[in-house]
């Protein structure tokens, strides 16, 4: 059996499970995790969610992120079935070290390798919460609210609250069975979106005074200094990169964010069929057609000519 | 017979109708009148939609605006019956000068008046787009494309693209069927929200760096010097005021708007229970409990003042 059977039998013929996903996880691969361990726990079974760096603060709202551990060794993985949640490489994980009894897949990116005795992997599907909705719904578990509030926010996440190209009737039908379940979704949107605090938003301002663009593309800079001079950090710059494309005429944003001497991560985002995936591979980076990243060596004027020769080679951009 | 089946009544019965909706039209004003026409006229019954000002140009990529018109007189009203969307009284439509055969109204605001021989007005719904939806299936038209990516249009803007607490699940319900009848969720995502030009994003970041907070109220300020150095006129600054709410600790949005000497438009957002019609009130305007405005006379220290003194009389803040 393969697919999404395959994975469904290995979920109901066995017990003593590792549920992982990436590492750096947003809310649909955290949601995801968390409400396939409450569904098989209903079940009965026993499991446990290892996050490689653990849960990000941004995510705490999340009912049960206390259930996720950030550890696990030879000994215990070895008697365990792992199941891997929106990606589809244990190297994606930081479980690329260990052996596991068996494991399983199931994940809505494009494939990177074929890991894993049961594979469950469609990149049609907008999000990987909505495949563990199914999931959970096939072996016969009752959606509970705590599951819901997870599966909300994984599938709220991926599809950018309903915006995106891939949101389909599909997803908003999962949408009202988990508000049925008791799902919220202005608390959920409220705790993704309004909780910045005040250094973030200055960060915001300064990162967006200094908007360059190059015809459709749209450069902006987060320097080590603004980091210094707002108390913050790299992971308060989540989202700064989409702002540019609210102009109409913009159709590439990039963000570069200093992480060291002449060394810098850039972001990517595009809209419409620019696939910035590719750009980022060229850099050795990766993702998706419209979200990616990669970093760079090198000092910044270097960084901004580098891409966009890229983008000119690539989209006559 | 009165409520929803009194106003399907009045659809079915009737023939000859001006369907209106409230001045400055939003998504949901806008696309619950065009979608409504175009299954009346399914049905062969005629009608035109009446719109004080016409269509927004933000709006222009919804289907069929070209059916809009934004004069009408007493000779044609008088053997026309009016259907109100989005609003429930005809000053709201710029229509109080007017006598017409008779009236109906479908809307989801707080009542006005007791105007409209059929009135269907139910609060609890988040979007008149609901209720027009269920309207047209009452009638038994069949949604087509052009009704659908109107009423998504019209569900979307009222629920903050399913982010604000009013969303529900028969929300969702609505959505996934409009999606069944062909509304693509990214376009209009796109046309709502990225479609700004480069200087009303200049706008934005001159606006965002006069920020200044007050404990939990941000008060920031666009300048008629702003306006004249981006370009820009007011409507530009549409939904400015929303991005301080990014921040956790804010819980109230002010955006002070120049309109001439020592004259100000004043926008107000909130979170939560704090009801900012109560402040517009004070100051001789009006909105909801979340979202509302009023115009100033004084210069602008007198007017930041005199909203701080309103909003600690009112609510300790």
């Amino acid at each position: 059996l393969s697919g999404r059977e395959g994975v469904l039998s290995f979920l109901k013929e066995n017990d003593g499970f590792l549920i992982s996903t990436h590492v750096n996880p947003d809310g649909d691969a955290l949601g995801s995790a968390i409400a396939l361990q409450l569904a098989l726990n209903e079940l009965g079974k026993r499991s446990t969610v290892f996050v490689s760096g653990g849960v990000p603060a941004i995510y705490s709202f999340l009912p049960r992120t206390e259930i996720v551990i950030d550890r696990v060794d030879q000994d215990e993985a070895s008697d365990l079935l792992l199941i891997l949640l929106d990606c589809n490489s244990p190297a994606r994980a930081s479980l690329e070290g260990l052996a596991f009894a068996r494991s399983a897949v199931i994940d809505h990116h494009e494939t990177e390798s074929d890991f894993g005795d049961a594979r469950w992997v469609d990149p049609r599907v907008p999000a990987t919460g909505m495949m563990v909705l199914e999931a959970i719904k096939a072996l016969g578990v009752k959606i509970s609210k705590e599951m819901a509030v997870n599966l909300y926010t994984a599938i709220a996440v991926d599809t950018g609250t309903f915006r995106y190209s891939n949101t389909n009737a599909d997803t908003f039908r999962a949408a009202a069975e988990l508000l049925d379940a008791g799902a919220e979704p202005g608390m959920i949107s409220d705790s993704l979106y309004n909780t910045w605090n005040r250094n973030r938003f200055s960060l915001l301002c300064m990162n967006l005074s200094t908007i360059e663009t190059r015809g459709a593309v749209s450069l902006s800079v987060v320097s080590d200094e603004m980091f210094k001079n707002s108390s913050t950090g790299h992971p308060d710059t989540e989202s700064f990169v989409n702002y540019p494309l609210l102009m109409s005429d913009i159709l590439v944003s990039a963000c570069f964010r200093e992480t060291g001497k002449d060394a810098w991560k850039v972001s990517l985002r595009s809209k419409g069929e620019l696939n910035m995936a590719k750009v980022a591979e060229r850099f050795g980076g990766g993702g998706h057609k419209n979200a990616a990243g990669y970093s760079f060596n090198g000092d910044l004027d270097t960084a901004r000519q580098a891409l966009l020769k890229s983008l000119g080679d690539l989209f006559n951009l």
